[in-house]
């Protein structure tokens, strides 16, 4: 790493109660924090794969590649503590690109507390990659797991669905600050966040409890993105909603009384919605107003290694 | 990621006594330990820059990714708790690939008692871009820094130095077991592992520390490698053994007595050798059989950003 830029990520990376910087070692320290445990996820994103330089400026791909890691901190109920940053740069115009990259990282990361405590800097001639792993706690056997769902609970979700290629996949916010105030004050059984489609990631989601899901297809929360979509894509706005990827909203499997009181007093930064519940017999279902069911389809984003 | 590979991956991921493997989930879960503080370290390799998979086996880029960060560790006083493996494979035979890199990277983290406890799998259509990231522990103020060293304190080191190119950037041995003694049973004040050429790092080392280093050459722990190197290089052996990088041993500051106890006794699993000390003058220096001493230079690896 160039003197120059290892300067300037150190005049910016701001001090963390639980983080002595590491820069000039060989890694970061962090305190213990008594009666958590750790929530770690990671995730690599790549030029031409998740994003393209020519169309999409470096700040929101530097966002996005923290924000996704946010969100699977969400998912679990966890806060975020710290990230670290490992980065494969194009060798032509590599420094500037790293400096725009990091203004987005550290403008999210300062909205969610996070430090950024090390990370690794390199070019090539390849394209850019950009993986990132954060470390967050949650207090000891608080985590929320995909496995929990009973039957009989509801499926709630956060905010909107569908349409998020048209911006929202670059923009969104992780929805650490719902996860907080839910996993002190509320009785979550289950949870994961959106990333490939809803009606997929559902199925995911029974499949690890070994149940079905009845959908109330009319209450999907659906985003104006979508029926902006739907007016030419040739699909529904529905379908946008239940199919396409990268909401990054959460489904929580939450009992029926608890769903109640919740969907009453609405306590999140983000609208809670019920969607249907868990049933005993596996399957994803769709139900009518009569309450006459259908098998739904899972479709979304899959992920494929060739 | 491909069903069949994410099964192959659970059924080799070893369980571990401090992690909930989170495969199913959003994130992986680790169990606190009280009284410790976490280390964590972050490197990515890139085909082409730090190998090509047409001259070295996959399970070794596997292998060397984890060592490089266990290695890092080592440098802290830490031993490993858990790894994150993040990795863009090639389109064509990623999967095949994917498992011949894991069998390395689980080989070498049975060994390390560390977890592989999540990660994420991704093809496309460029090189191989392997991130790890690693979790470690050290009890409460007792991390190894690079500051810390004392006028007066011994350079001491692990092992052998030089022409690590001919293999032993592959296959080393990341010094967790010497650290794991050194950290319980030593008094270290401060200390580094050498990465990019002995001299380039120790000269990393004292610009940590405001001081100097005095090295006697005669001491140096040249390796059989360094030897063979010379033979054709044009360098000598001690040349080699002072600036060629990724030996991934470790540079110790340790205090006089001490430093004499340990190397009478020799406690670790590998040999210790004293190859200079630190003085107050900023600098390095070699100094010769009658105490003459002359500058040094600094020489090594140096990473550029362009």
């Amino acid at each position: 790493m160039e003197l120059s830029f290892v300067r300037w990520l150190r005049e910016r990376a701001t001090p963390h109660r639980r983080v002595a910087l590491g820069i000039g070692d060989d890694a970061a320290l962090l305190a213990d924090s008594p009666g958590h445990e750790l929530v770690v996820t990671t995730d690599m994103l790549m030029e031409g794969v998740d994003f393209r330089l020519a169309e999409v400026s470096p700040q929101l791909i530097g966002r996005k590649a923290l924000a996704v890691n946010l969100s699977d901190l969400a998912a679990m109920g966890a806060r975020s503590v710290a990230a670290f940053v490992a980065v494969s740069l194009p060798r032509a115009g590599g420094e500037r690109l790293a400096r725009e990259l990091y203004e987005g990282i550290f403008e999210l990361a300062a909205e969610f507390d996070t430090s950024i405590a090390g990370g690794d800097t390199n070019s090539w001639d390849g394209p850019l990659v950009l993986s990132i792993t954060v470390v967050g706690e949650t207090p000891v056997g608080r985590a929320w797991r995909r496995a929990g769902a009973r039957p009989g609970d509801q499926i709630l979700v956060t905010g909107q669905f569908g349409g998020s290629i048209l911006g929202k996949h670059l923009s969104f916010t992780p929805r650490l600050r719902a996860a907080a105030w839910l996993v002190e004050q509320a009785t979550i059984h289950a949870a994961m966040d959106v990333s490939d489609g809803l009606s997929l990631d559902l199925s995911r989601l029974i499949g690890e409890n070994g149940c079905g899901a009845e959908l109330d297809l009319a209450s999907v929360p659906i985003s104006a993105a979508a029926e902006q979509l739907a007016r030419s894509s040739g699909k529904s706005a529905l379908e946008h909603a239940l199919s396409d990827g990268e909401d990054f909203e959460l489904i929580l499997a939450v009992p029926p009384a608890e769903a109640e009181r919740l969907l009453a007093t609405q306590p999140l930064d983000v609208p809670l919605t019920r969607i249907g519940r868990f049933v005993d017999e596996p399957g994803l279902w769709s139900v009518g107003p009569s309450g006459g069911r259908e098998p739904l389809a899972a479709r979304g984003f899959e992920h494929r290694l060739e």
